[in-house]
């Protein structure tokens, strides 16, 4: 394990699918495919994702029995199991802590900081609490302030405030919009890549 | 996995043995045995540890092949098995990345915030970094900042600080000395009191 740096991590579209794309195809509604990789304000996109589940009346269980069958990305497990003895890591992410643990499981377990859904008592998602706006940057200038080095890496708008503090800034499989718009980041679409990356840092 | 709390834990003493006392016992030098449990100045600690090994021509390799024996403290691993799944957690130490790895892959590599040895080519240990001065109340205060609730537990007085910050704070197995000076804290000496707190606290 190697000196003061660590790795912050986006998950969904990063170490997992995106969840609710996955979520979209099973139920076949569409208007659930967009993320932050296509709408950068995540409030808006959020208050759009909650009108639709009302809509069709759709509760929290019926998106935990999909996530329950999702699985990481391929070669996303392994690319952990590499991290975990090298460097300390944390993910950094929008989603919900209702949703995320199934799959933080099939990861190990890494250090997840995220929001938290707000569900009535009969299973609706009434709304969702956001930890803090700007959370991802902050997160990054908190750990700068703690004299850890730090390399981010994510794929979305939502990512790139984090990736411009980062010692390391790394956008894995970013979609064109994003790349064209922050042509600062290397942009890799493989694990190996990362690999590469975080070892020529810490070397 | 419930809403945003992060649990800090120090390492030496609350999930592994003390590594220094472990390294006393087995080169049978009496002097190694101090720790942040008896000295509050941790660099007085350490300058007084390194001296010593010199003095006795100890190298890196030669503590580690202590630590390479060690296992967490009874009962920690399943402590940890529990936590992974129920919250985010770090473990904020003031040992060295060089001297924990063995230890943090027994506990399936929790995110592990600490410090780094200098050590020269002959593997001789020439000094060490802190990362900052008080660092793990930064690392509370840096928890805070980000919007996150945070549960604090440690056993010396190194630790008290970052007890202090937190929203809860808890001594693990505290010397006497510790535990007078810090009324203010709950006292527990097995995990399972700490199950219930944490659980409590969370509820």
């Amino acid at each position: 394990m190697n000196a003061p740096t660590i790795v912050a991590m986006d998950l969904e579209g990063v170490l997992v699918p995106e969840i609710w794309i996955a979520f979209a195809e099973k139920t076949g509604i569409p208007e659930l495919r967009l993320t932050t990789r296509d709408v950068a304000d995540y409030d808006e996109l959020m208050r759009h994702r909650l009108a639709i589940l009302k809509q069709h009346d759709l509760r929290l269980k019926d998106i935990q029995e999909v996530i329950s069958q999702m699985a990481p990305l391929p070669g996303a497990k392994e690319y952990m199991e590499w991290l975990a003895p090298k460097l300390p890591h944390v993910i950094l992410s929008d989603t919900f802590y209702q949703f995320a643990t199934p799959l933080m499981r099939q990861l190990n377990y890494p250090t997840l900081i995220c929001n938290t859904l707000e569900v009535n008592a009969q299973g609706q998602i009434t709304g969702y609490k956001l930890r803090q706006s700007n959370g991802k940057r902050h997160a990054a200038l908190a750990f700068k302030q703690l004299n850890l080095k730090v390399i981010a890496m994510g794929d979305s708008f939502n990512d790139t405030a984090m990736l411009k503090e980062a010692d390391l800034g790394i956008l894995f499989r970013p979609s064109d919009k994003v790349r064209q718009q922050f042509p600062q980041f290397p942009v890799v679409t493989e694990y190996a890549q990362v690999q590469q990356l975080i070892e020529a840092f810490i070397a």
